[in-house]
C-alpha cells in the first residue's frame, strides 16, 4: 500500500484557499498512485480557527468545503481534518473518505485545553473509537492529542485489530519538539504493534509555528518515512518499502528556520509585501534584518538607522555594514532635532526634575513614530527587534522599540540570539560583523549606557527567566539552581512588573515551551509577589 | 437563623490582604451575631487568578491562608471559596467551616470554559454533591456556574433534603446581568423549594467588573435580601425575618457606577495614585475625565489639552470648561512645532506623496508621547479615551490615542457614551457643556474632518457592531435587521481589518456581554471574509 502524508500550509479562515490546496495535493497524490493520503487536523479551516468557530456560518462553509473535497476522492482514500457539527455541538473531526463517500467520521476524544490550546472552549469531546477497513487493512483513526495520552483511543483501536494508526495533527513547534514527537510515536508504534502515520501541518499562524516534520513508524518502532521540517511536503512511501527520510535541521538551524517561516507567513498571509526594520547597530536588529531577508528577499526589506546624540559612530558603521552585506535599502533619519523639540516643549512641565527613563523612552518613541510613519505611508510592516530577555524584564519601551506589527525575536533569549547570529554567519554567509557581536550590548539612550548597568549578565539572566517563565519555578527553587538570592528576586520582580507592557506587545513567533502569548495568561492586577 | 453575605472586594494574588479582609468581615459578622457567613468564590486568591494557579507555591500559600481563617471560625459557620489540591489536580472549591474545623469541602462541578472563562485550563471538575447539616438545617453546597445549569447539583441536593442552597460567586458584570441573575435565582428557589443565598464578589480586576448585588430568595421565589451593587457590603438578614433590600441603580447609572469602580480598582490595585487624561474637546475624553474624578477625586486627576493647527477654538474652550467644572488640573501643550519638525524630517522620505492617514496618525502619536512622558516623569497612569465604536472599526491610532494603561470606554459604544454623559450631567451636576454634546464628533486630525466622513452615523454603526461582535451574526442576518448591505459589509470589513490594533490595546472595563478582551479570541491572520 502506498501512503502519502500531505504536509500543507493552511491559512486560518481561508476555506477556499485551503480547499484548493487540498485538491491540488490529492491530484499530486493520484499522479503518484497513492492509495491513501492524510491531511492535517482542521486542514479545511486552518488551525487554530479560534472564535471563528463561534460563527455558525463559518462552520457551515467548512462543511460545504468538505463536500467539495469528497467529490474529488475517487481513486484514493483521504483522511483529513474538519469541523463537524451535530445539533449545536461542534467536534474537532476527521473524515475518512473512500470512493467519493465519507466512510467514517471520527471525533477527537482528547481535547487539549492547556498551554496555547483552548479546544474545550469550542468543541465537545468525542466518545467513540473508529476502526475502519480499507483495502483489507484495519486502520484506527484519531487526531493529534489522542496519540499523546496513555491508554488513549489508539490502544483500544489496536485491541480491536487496527494494524495501522492514522494520526492527523496541527502540532505547534518549540525547540526540539520534533524529537519529543518521534520518541512518543516510536513508543506508540511498539505499544500498539501497529504502523503509525503522523502528518503535521506546516506554516506560521500569528504566534504559532507548525513545523511539519511528518513521519511514519513501523510496528517495531522504526522510522520508515519523514517529511521536511518548515516546508510543505508530500511525503510518499510504501508501507513495506524502502525508508524515505528527510533530515531535520536541529539546533540553531531549527530555530532559525522556524523564525524565517513564521515571518514569511505572518507578512504574506496578512497581505503585506514589504517590511521595515529599525537598525540600532546592535545584534538583535541585525539578526532580525537577516531573518527578514531570508524570509522575504532583500528587495522586500527596508532598514532605517535613527541616530541620536547618544549614538556611537560604531553603531552607524555596524548597521550600515549589515544592511550592505544583506543588500538592503538603508536610510538614515537622525532624531536629535525632534528629541530637542520634545525636551523644549516639556521643560516647563518637568520643572527642575532630573533626567530619568522619561528622556530615554522619548528617544525610543520618536523612533517608533518614524517607523510607523513609513509604515503608514508605504504599507511596510514594521518588524520589532526586542528579544525575550528584554520582553521578560521590561527592558524595552512601550510604543517605542515595541511599536510594530510582528516581534521576530520576542521568544528568543539574548544568549540564543548570539547562537543564531553565529549559525547564520557560518552557514549562510558572514553578514553580521564581529564588531556587533563583540560589543557590549547597549540601548544607547544615555551616555555610556550598557545593558549590564540595569540587568545581570545575560548568562545569568536567561536561565533565571527560563526557570520562572517556562518552568513556573519559585524564587527559592531558582536560587537552588545556583543563583544569588538578591539577583533572583530582582529579576522576578522585574518580570512581574513588566506585565502591562507585554499585554500591549505585538505578537511574535513562539519557539520555547512557553512564550509571552496565548500560553501566558497572567493578570496585570496581581499582588502575588516573591 | 441569622445569615450574612460578605460581598468583599478581593485582589488577585493578594493572599495576605484577602485573608485579612475575610477575617475582618468574620469579626463584623460575629458582632452582629450571625450564625453563618458566606464569602465569594475563590475569595482567598481573588478571581480569576489565571496562570498564578500554575505555580504550585501559590496554591500552597492559599491553603495556608485557609488554615489561618479556619482558626477564627469559632462562634459562627463560614462557607468560602479557595483552591483545593489533591495530588496534582486543582479544584475550584468551597470550604464549609464550623467550630474551627473544615466540616466539608465541595468541588465545583460545572466549570465554565466559554466567554471570559478558562476554568478547564486549571481545574478538574468535582463529582460529588454536598449536603451538610448545620444547626438542624440541611444545606446544599455549590459554586457559581453550578446554579445556572438545569438539573445541576443543587437539584440533587434538594432531593437529598437540602432546605437551603449556598451559592458563592465571582460573577462578572455586564449591562443588566443582575436582572438575569435574579430571574434565574428566583426560578431555582422555586424548583428546589429551598432558600437560596447568593453571594457575589465586588470590584474591578483588569477588564472584569464584579458588581456585587448579592441576594437571597425564599422557597417561594421571593427576594428576601439584596446587597448594594458596585460596593462592598455585609448583608445581614434573618432567614425568616423582614426583607433587607438595597435598591440597584439600573440603566445608565448602572454602567456609570461599573466604570467608576473598575477605574478606581485598576488604578489603586496597581499602585497608582494619580492619572492623566488627554482632553480633545470631544465627548469621550470629557466623559473619561468625569469618571476618573468620580473614581479618584479631582486632586488625583490631571488633564492635558494638546492643540494642533487643526484644532478648533471651540475645542479649547470646551475642554477647559470640563476641566474647570470638574476642578481638575489643566495643562495646554501645543503640538504644532513638533508636528512640523516630523514633517520636515520625513519630507525627503515621503517624496511627493500626498498627505494621508500618515500625517493624521503622527499628530495622535505626538500626543501619545507627551502623555507617556508625563506618565514616566510623574508616575501618572494614562487613561485612554477611545470608545467601543472606534475600537471596533479601528477609527483610532495605535501608539497614539490608544497609548495608555487603561481604556475606560473601550467597551462603551458611542451612542451609550452620550447616554452616560446625559445621566452624569443630570444626576451628579452639569459638568459637560452642551456645546460638546451637540457638536458633530471629529478627530480634528485634518481640516473640517468629522467622524461621519469615514463612518456611518453612530445610530447605524453601533447596532451593526453589536450584531457582529456580541451576537456573531453574519452580514446577511444583519442586513435583515434593516441596514443597507453595503454599509454592513463596509463595517464588518473595518472590524475584521482592525484586529491587529485591538491586540495591542490597553485593557478596559467590560460592560457588554462581549468585549474586546478575554472573550474576543480572533486570529489576526484570518482570511475569512464576508
Amino acid at each position: 500500500m502506498r501512503i502519502a502524508l500531505a504536509q500543507i500550509n493552511c491559512t486560518v479562515g481561508d476555506l477556499a484557499g485551503n480547499t484548493k490546496k487540498i485538491l491540488e495535493y490529492i491530484c499530486r497524490a493520484k499522479e503518484q498512485e497513492v492509495d491513501l493520503v492524510l491531511f492535517p487536523e482542521l486542514a479545511i479551516t486552518g488551525y487554530p480557527p479560534e472564535d471563528l468557530l463561534l460563527k455558525p456560518q463559518f462552520v457551515t462553509d467548512n462543511l460545504a468545503a468538505l463536500r467539495t473535497i469528497v467529490k474529488d476522492c475517487d481513486d484514493l482514500a483521504v483522511y483529513l481534518g474538519f469541523v463537524d457539527r451535530q445539533g449545536k455541538d461542534l467536534y474537532n473531526a476527521g473524515a475518512f473518505i473512500v470512493k467519493r463517500k465519507v466512510q467514517e467520521i471520527y471525533h477527537k476524544m482528547n481535547l487539549p485545553n492547556y498551554a496555547v490550546f483552548d479546544e474545550k472552549r469550542y468543541f465537545r469531546e468525542g466518545n467513540k473509537c473508529s476502526v475502519i477497513s480499507y483495502e483489507g487493512m484495519k486502520m484506527g483513526l484519531g487526531i493529534c492529542e489522542d496519540i499523546w495520552v496513555e491508554r488513549g483511543p489508539y490502544e483500544q483501536e489496536a485491541k480491536k485489530g487496527a494494524k495501522v494508526i492514522l494520526n492527523i495533527n496541527a502540532s505547534p513547534y518549540h525547540v526540539s519538539k520534533i524529537n519529543e514527537r518521534a520518541k512518543m510515536l516510536k513508543a506508540r508504534a511498539k505499544s500498539t504493534k501497529a504502523h503509525v502515520f503522523y502528518v503535521n501541518m506546516v506554516g506560521g499562524q500569528d504566534e504559532l509555528i507548525f513545523d511539519g516534520g511528518s513521519m511514519a513508524f513501523d510496528p517495531q518502532g522504526k522510522l520508515i518515512a519523514s517529511a521536511k521540517q518548515f516546508q510543505e511536503d508530500l511525503l510518499v512511501f510504501e508501507i513495506k518499502g524502502k525508508p524515505v527520510i528527510s533530515p531535520w535541521p536541529g539546533n540553531a538551524a531549527e530555530v532559525y528556520e522556524a523564525l524565517v517561516l513564521c515571518v514569511r507567513d505572518y507578512v504574506g498571509k496578512n497581505g503585506f509585501k514589504e517590511v521595515v526594520v529599525g537598525l540600532s547597530g546592535g545584534v538583535d536588529s541585525a539578526l532580525t534584518l537577516a531573518i527578514a531577508v531570508d524570509a522575504l528577499g532583500a528587495q522586500s526589506v527596508h532598514s532605517v538607522f535613527m541616530p541620536s546624540p547618544f549614538t556611537a559612530q560604531q553603531s552607524q558603521e555596524d548597521s550600515l555594514a549589515v544592511a550592505e552585506n544583506l543588500n538592503v535599502d538603508y536610510k538614515t533619519i537622525p532624531i536629535a532635532d525632534l528629541y530637542c523639540e520634545y525636551l523644549r516643549l516639556l521643560s516647563s512641565q518637568f520643572e527642575e526634575k532630573e533626567a530619568d527613563v522619561t528622556e530615554e523612552n522619548l528617544q525610543a518613541r520618536i523612533r517608533g513614530n518614524i517607523l510607523m510613519a513609513l509604515s503608514n505611508k508605504f504599507g511596510w510592516l514594521v518588524l520589532t527587534t526586542g528579544n525575550k530577555s528584554e520582553m521578560s524584564v521590561g527592558y524595552t519601551t512601550l510604543y517605542g522599540d515595541m511599536a510594530g506589527g510582528f516581534s521576530v525575536l520576542k521568544d528568543v533569549p539574548k544568549t540564543l540570539v548570539y547562537k543564531l547570529v553565529e549559525w547564520r554567519n557560518q552557514k549562510r554567509g558572514e553578514v553580521i560583523p564581529d564588531s556587533i557581536i563583540k560589543r557590549p550590548p547597549t540601548a544607547e539612550l544615555r551616555s555610556n549606557q550598557t545593558d549590564q548597568d540595569t540587568l545581570p549578565p545575560y548568562e545569568v539572566l536567561d536561565p533565571i527567566i527560563e526557570a520562572y517563565v517556562e518552568d513556573n519555578k519559585m524564587d527559592n527553587e531558582i536560587v537552588k539552581l545556583g543563583f544569588a538570592p538578591e539577583t533572583v528576586k530582582k529579576v522576578i520582580t522585574m518580570i512581574d512588573h513588566a506585565e502591562y507592557k507585554r499585554r500591549q506587545a505585538p505578537p511574535g513567533p513562539r519557539i520555547t515551551p512557553r512564550a509571552f502569548g496565548k500560553d501566558w495568561r497572567v493578570p496585570i492586577t496581581n499582588k502575588y509577589r516573591v
